[in-house]
């Protein structure tokens, strides 16, 4: 079969704050081939990742995303390793390619999996899926008081775990950040496991990582996420080399390469794979055979929508010590409202994939036609881009 | 001083061949502040680095280009790196960002020059700019009598070292590598200095570059580059350990980490860095500081205007040690008529920045206005970007 059409769907709130929240826009894809059709979503800033699907091309090894796509065959997972292949060869030099490529090759997946009659994660070569451990995934709060409120909110819908990130923490004193950490803990209870995500925010001064150490250890966090930018591997060993606190990153990989430095050269416990990002869930189900014989734990990076939650689970769905799974808490009613359906924490308060073909999440057609964004790019004379007419 | 205004301007040949010739597009940046104007160019895709600097914001780590730039003060080099920062927090989770604000600070630079009456290399604390030898970039023939042919042009234009790249290379068989390799040779005679350029041909694959090391060293090649694509570090240090020709890379490098990865881990005698795609010119100049102490010879990476070149070859400007220095030699004709003026090689065959203020080049309007390209961009019912009207 060909692929035969791929139309993005840029959905936004109707106003976006300055929040680290990045549920407040999506880029929805939907490929269509033989009568199929298979949906994902890129991570992030839609219009960009649009404009690198449709721009004019460069030169041969600068062309937009979709000339490597559209009119291709797709008849099994082999072609979804090709297509990527060619993607990265014709847009090598295009940056946003990467973005833009994993929103359509979870789509493949997801179009493939119905075609076939079989969730994702049997195409990947799972025999199950084992439940995971979802984790509410918080921005901090602006206070220590609203950081405590959210823990026991957390906690009172019944999660064992709790991520806080962004907001104020790493960008005053220590002792502030210690008495947000102190907060946390208290709001979690002594036995919930407390995950902590400084979103990059001392980009690679290790000193001011190394001042937080010692409270983190404290309330004993069960992770030290993103520290440091992605790129800072020399910082990320060095800290890791100091800490007793494990590190976590990879959230920014957008190849399976730079996942792989983060496990190679970068000290850290656990490594975040976004599929919106890496290009998809081919490259995240690489890195989760690449991190597991080395004692190294995969976990998904969600922040936006079930249909992206249902995407980055697929690859490491069949590890079953690979437990923890980040599940969006809080998004924005966009997010939540992109699929009819939802991958919410059932008995034992554990997380399980559905048991259906693709991605087994149905996208809402209402939810597109009440968030949309009306887009036009044109160029040279001609229309590159218009919002599509809705899906029936 | 304020930052007034921003303006891009795409060019583009009428016609988009699928070569891998970078020069058959350009994105320009001009930057207005108190009265003076600088202009740096972007590198690639400029429909794609225009939209990542007037996208609709997706959260506060995802954030247009421009709003971390547009009204910010301008005095001295600190509020470039500053602004840089900036830019890096605000777009953090935007990929293209990187691309795009490359030409702004390269605009940046050129115009604190121009108010300060300083060359940018001077700015950047050399005290002198040392003549650098051009070696003539060039796409390998389709045929080896082309090769042959393009290299005996080049030889009587005067250029004692010349590169060849892309094109067939790699593609086929060994033996036909080995054929184009002499006619290179050939066409440059026994003293010129080869390079060889595989544009990531073969991915990560070790095997494959491999078998090209015989004739590389037979034909006596200065430099094997891009063998690979620029995250695949472990595949680069293998074949730096077999290799008697050092290995050049770095082009690819959109932050100063992944320039560091590759000299930190990757075996490359040569860090080629284009200022349009790793930040600009204050990131270049920070792998040149880091290279030259640890022996890996800087090289600019330039396939595009003159425009280009000046602002590639500033950052390695003061190391006499650093000879190399890339030169298009067969850029399309809008890439060559972006400036009114040229760097030419010169006495001895050897290139020499103007001592002009900032980047010394004058863009030359009626170039711009011959290959503009219209473009329109909207979205949630506004204008973000239309073509601006040629300065005068």
């Amino acid at each position: 079969m060909k692929i035969d059409a791929v139309d993005f769907f840029y959905l936004s709130m109707p106003e976006i704050t300055l929040e680290g929240d990045g549920s407040q826009d999506a880029l929805l894809v939907r490929v269509a081939s033989g009568g199929h059709a298979g949906w994902g979503e890129c991570e992030a800033s839609p219009l960009t990742s649009i404009a690198a699907a449709v721009c004019p091309r460069s030169h041969g090894a600068c062309q937009p995303v979709l000339d490597s796509v559209l009119g291709q065959t797709l008849d099994d997972i082999a072609d979804i390793a090709r297509i990527a292949k060619l993607v990265g060869r014709n847009s090598l030099d295009l940056l946003q390619a990467d973005h833009t490529w994993s929103g359509i090759e979870i789509a493949l997946w997801d179009l493939l999996g119905k075609r076939l009659g079989e969730p994702v994660y049997k195409l990947l070569g799972y025999p199950k899926a084992f439940p995971k451990l979802p984790y509410a995934s918080l921005l901090f709060g602006d206070t220590p008081e609203i950081t405590l409120a959210k823990g026991r909110a957390m906690r009172a819908r019944g999660f064992r775990a709790v991520k806080y990130g962004w907001g104020p923490f790493g960008q005053s004193t220590a002792k502030d950040d210690r008495d947000q950490l102190a907060a946390a803990r208290e709001g979690l209870g002594p036995d919930g496991i407390l995950l902590v995500d400084a979103g990059a925010i001392w980009l690679d001064d290790l000193e001011a990582a190394r001042q937080r150490l010692s409270a983190l250890d404290e309330f004993r966090a069960h992770w030290l996420e993103e520290p440091f930018v992605s790129g800072a591997l020399d910082a990320y060993k060095a800290l890791s080399r100091e800490s007793r606190v494990r590190l976590a990153a990879g959230e920014g990989s957008h190849n399976t390469f730079m996942a792989r430095h983060l496990i190679d050269h970068a000290g850290v416990g656990f490594i975040q794979i976004d599929t919106g990002r890496i290009g998809g869930i081919g490259p995240a189900k690489e890195i989760a055979d690449y991190a597991a014989p080395r004692g190294i734990t995969f976990v998904n990076h969600t922040f936006t929508s079930h249909l992206a939650l249902a995407a980055s689970v697929q690859p490491f769905a069949g590890l079953g010590r690979h437990e923890l799974c980040e599940f969006p808490a809080e998004p924005k009613a966009l997010a939540f409202e992109i699929t009819s359906n939802h991958l919410m924490p059932g008995e034992g308060g554990l997380l399980r994939l559905a048991e259906e073909p693709g991605l087994g999440m149905t996208v809402d057609p209402r939810t597109i036609e009440r968030y949309l964004v009306d887009v036009e790019i044109r160029a040279k004379g001609k229309t590159l881009y218009r919002t599509p007419h809705v899906p029936a």
